[in-house]
């Protein structure tokens, strides 16, 4: 669940970039009376993200627009399903249609990215999909939206929810005892503390420091699955970093708790979502 | 160029949604008075877009950081070339580096697209490579500035800027010669009238309306020759959707004045670019 | 049309000048379950503009007041024309009163004399009159939406629409010419190149170079006339500065085809509007 | 004194306005390393305002311009003197220019009026001149600084600050007494009570009730007089409405003690100021 | 009365303090078909305070759930007491809890302190509770608010809207007497002018210079009498500084006009109010 | 660390609600040139919070003043210490006065309140006292570094960054087993999971469903001790809800791991600072 607040900053803001000025098109050739009924329509098949979304664009230009939602977040559709309907005058429906299909077409190609890595992990696997902060300024609480559309989870949402370690800590910290330790003492009791190591050295350090997940920097699959049976009970295992869909089975196979996939939010293709506008009566 | 209060703006909502808390870790593990230099490398080769967003990042989170530009915005660097370099305390270096890079990668991402498709326009030809409207919600400001800094242009930034009639337009207006002549009335006297069409008929009906752009919807490649023939002199011709790399090289041959390509904002991956991060005494 | 959102944002920023505190006197002396109808009426003869402004600020400040629209944007009044109604509780018509009838003065203010100047336009003649961008800063929108409904035309609503070249950009660039040239070669295909000249020589040396406005600076009477014939079919015409009433209709005789007045949005008065409040019951 | 949060405010949404979009023409025709010096010059004579705000618009452009105050806020200059003076990189000095003028040309404008009305009131005479809350809607302190900056003073700043009790209150309370009761009653104590009255009797009634200032509405002449005897020692008189210069020294002469003018604030010509630029090496 | 626009802003920052992400539990554990009415209650005596914020908070995130407003603004509850009701779908009601008590227990504590500081003055006295500048930054308006609730009086609302001159004040302009004069000189005729004095000596030229209103700093009772005894009919007496409860009765006692109380805003404990939220089919 | 783009905000935010006009008395009494030096003491032991904000609230007035910093945040100081000076134009600083006295005597008043209860704790036990949710709205950031410099920890920062189940949540889940299970679910790998349990019963339903941390409700102090001991190695043990002072020696003795004090925000006394403000040549 989007909540109405962030929905409304992010579509003003939107809005705003295009329409700072008018639609000077709009305003020429369409009269004040005319109306028009506008369909979104999936020219591919993809998961469904961004129907409050979408309405609020609209809903912005024009309180009495009159909407339907034939298909909920997160519903994989075919090629051709009608997705969203809005009716009303037709000049803030020309006027507002880019803006909303800018931000649903990158929901749902997100969603549907997601919800691709989900299915690659094999039935029965625990492995868990999540995203990273590697998100589009501006749109993070949108995008971790679509990642849950499309069935998969999200990693910590900012610097100050959780505490993942890295070199860099490590290096300042002395060690990864010393980090884990550090990291431990300071942070909120409802954190749990992730550590990256590089080698199952690291790993048996970080495990017996007390890291509640560790993540594995460049491991060889061999390595992987070690480590998975030495955390066992004791860590979380994730791995990240270079994560392509046709390594997810393996990863999952090899037991690996959480893969993290930075192309969900950074990469992810729009969406192929057009809006077929009618005029009626 | 980008002007600062643009640059500011984006920069606080982008740092806002990563440390509205504060970064755990790095409070936890580095002492205050660990200092570190951080270098902005290239991983691929890549066209450069961003400097002042990259600086602005880092002073947002500490006023007394030092700042070495290695490549100016719109260099073509090999891969493991530096780019800016940033040197100081290592808490804010660590606390910005996500923001920072989320906000380079996708700009240089952009600018590096753009020059490949401004690139695969045959040497002589006069054709423009425009991005279009599909752009990230939140950052149409930035990632025009990467076009340009690829080597395109831009299209009209909003709504008010120019004239673009398109299918439902004419419909309302009743006709390609009425849209035209309601905009030539109602737009501003420096903004150019351009229409999609869909056939040469429509073409010979936009030109003479006295279009001063049309654009081409679906036209076969004989068709495009012959409505660059028919348009000479009179009106710029576009063509616009479903363009790829390998389609610009015959369409420039064509002699189409304008290709605009929503992939350069909308499909961008994001440019390979880390930040190594040493401690220095 | 206005966007709401821009409606909106002005709205709130007005009445927190106003209203940052409560408005003491309403609240000492009225009670809460007093009931008014407020008029705004013409007190002299002028042109509407403004009707969904006002409405929002009173509904801004309660949300259950009923509005009547008397006459709509652009219509022409007479003195003494009731123009909106609002009715319901009387402690937030008194409240807002002053921020409505300062912002739909000034809009019609802006209306009324651009409709001055569009009256002074000989039958027949083809010149436009036109804004420029010497805007009351935070109010842009308005008042180019003003011009309309005055019946005037607006001018490039930014900096980023349009190319207008002035003295300092030619001796900059080195010359008429290449000044053009640059902007052809830098600006988006969507937008018109406008350049100010200083002579008949300056005139024809940017039509050789593609220039599709031209603004005179400083012509005789005489010269004008010379500059439209010899622009016929090549480039517009508009003058500017200094442009008052009684010229118009010599400018308009003499072909011009845009006249630019500054004075519409920096210098109207203030529409002499008035709300009459009654008490109901 | 204007404070800077304030004037940061107005310069980024007026800079917002203009250049949401970037000046195509000063970067297409203007090279980055050209310089210019740039001279705010008074083409009439005026009253200086805004020094701090001009400063503010360039600088938000670019950091290292470097400024010259010629005149200081308040100083009333000569036709053709210098007032302020930016020099640095051209770019952004072209940039910045319009929207600069716009906010000094309307601060000195008022300024300037304020001035006129005050030198009208004759040597020795104790009335004030002040402002009214008919402002430009986002421009409030702006125009009461400008005001100061002209001699003149202020009125109450909002609705919070003061009461001013209008017919409708009147109305509303029952009467003028228990309408100032009330004010009395609610109003902080450091608030004066003002109430607006439309005959002697009116000012009796509201002396005896102990308002501390009275405004006379439509009075006549000799009523005026009448009135400022009656109220010497107990209340301050305000006149209001319907004034022009020449009525100033009349009512001044009948020992008013406040003349409020909303043409200060509503209906001040911009001054007439002009920015020459010159390149310099 | 709280404006509307005032209560929007201040309740969107809190939302934002507490979801800028989402609330994890919620969605994990209540479906979104589950509805609850909840039902604020008091649970020890208190003033209540803050209705049209605790229905804000609420509606900011579901348009669609119902409210009860058990109690008004300003009436002094027992404990067990319903206040307001809120019913619909339980996810929002769930979200909104925190955020809403945060608010309406700090109205709620103010009203309920300021009320029995205003009970403390004995019965005919005419001593009038304030509040002060102390209050909390981002809530002054919804604390004065609260003030008003609790039956205690406002003192200015910001450093615009009257005059207070302190010892540093007096010290610059160099006595008391010049101190006053400048102020009458310098500010709004609507404003009052008030002075802190640390002796009957700074009363008595205080009084001579004309201020309104003598602020006592740190004055023994006997002489407390004696000012009032001398401000009589000349100025209204405030005292300000380390008041507390027990000293009202003596204070008003005296005769003093105003005794301002910091404590109002910056020392109030939260009232304790409890949301008890029952599941409803 | 605070970090700078949150201080800015709300330092802003509180200035304009107390100079959204000017400060009066001070641009009357003090004249420009006018400089003085003030020094924030403690007029009571306190421990320090707030420097940079303090800082921040003069330099946004007047960029050219001059800070020392006595005592750094976390400190804890005797009465009479100074803490922080500012030097410079006398204006600025008598201005920012209240503003900064405002934030920085509620931040030290947390810090102070949360070191004696951190000091509360005896020498050798591990207990945690941790802040809440109810922290004063629009300061939260401020709250919980304040809370930090005492010495005593954070809880979860928003909602989004870890799960605690409550009774509602349960009822809702059907289960504390159930409510577990679909957190360990939905939320992120990085967060723990919290749940209030009533009995011991709870208790051992909520460790054996995997609760990270379960927080006792009203738990007599004999039922605490065994909850800790069923608790030790699989979860730690909160307690919250009417915890005072004295209480907090017993509850670290029977070996609770965390104690969260809603107190430490939203009860938290200002701290005693004046500033002693000097003229200097």
């Amino acid at each position: 669940m989007l909540t109405k607040f962030i929905i409304d900053e992010v579509v003003d803001r939107a809005l705003a970039e295009d329409l700072s000025g008018e639609d000077l098109t709009t305003m020429a050739t369409v009269s004040a009376d005319t109306r028009a009924r506008a369909t979104a329509k999936a020219k591919s098949a993809l998961v469904v993200c961004g129907g409050d979304v979408f309405k609020r664009v609209f809903k912005r230009l024009a309180n009495d627009l009159s909407f339907e939602v034939c298909e909920p977040d997160g519903a994989l559709v075919k090629p051709g399903a009608p997705i969203w309907r809005v009716e009303g005058a037709a000049r803030p429906i020309l006027m507002a249609e880019r803006t909303a299909l800018n931000l649903v077409q990158r929901m749902s190609g997100t969603a549907t990215l997601a919800r691709q890595y989900v299915e690659a992990v094999p039935p029965g696997a625990k492995t868990r999909i999540v995203d990273t902060r590697k998100t589009t300024p501006g749109l993070r609480s949108l995008e971790r939206y679509a990642v849950r559309c499309g069935g998969a989870h999200n990693h910590r949402d900012t610097l100050g929810s959780a505490v993942l370690i890295k070199d860099n800590h490590i290096e300042a910290a002395g060690s990864i005892t010393e980090a884990v330790r550090r990291a431990q003492a300071y942070a909120p009791h409802t954190s749990r503390i992730e550590i990256e190591v590089e080698s199952l050295e690291g790993l048996d350090e970080a495990l017996a420091a007390g890291a509640d997940i560790v993540m594995l920097d460049n491991f060889a699959p061999a390595e992987i699955k070690t480590a998975v049976a030495r955390a066992a009970g004791k860590a979380l295992i994730e791995v990240s970093g270079g994560i392509t869909l046709p390594r997810i089975a393996e990863l999952a196979g090899q037991g690996v708790d959480v893969i993290s996939v930075g192309a969900l939010t950074h990469s992810a293709p729009a969406a192929d979502i057009s809006l077929d506008i009618q005029r009626v009566e």
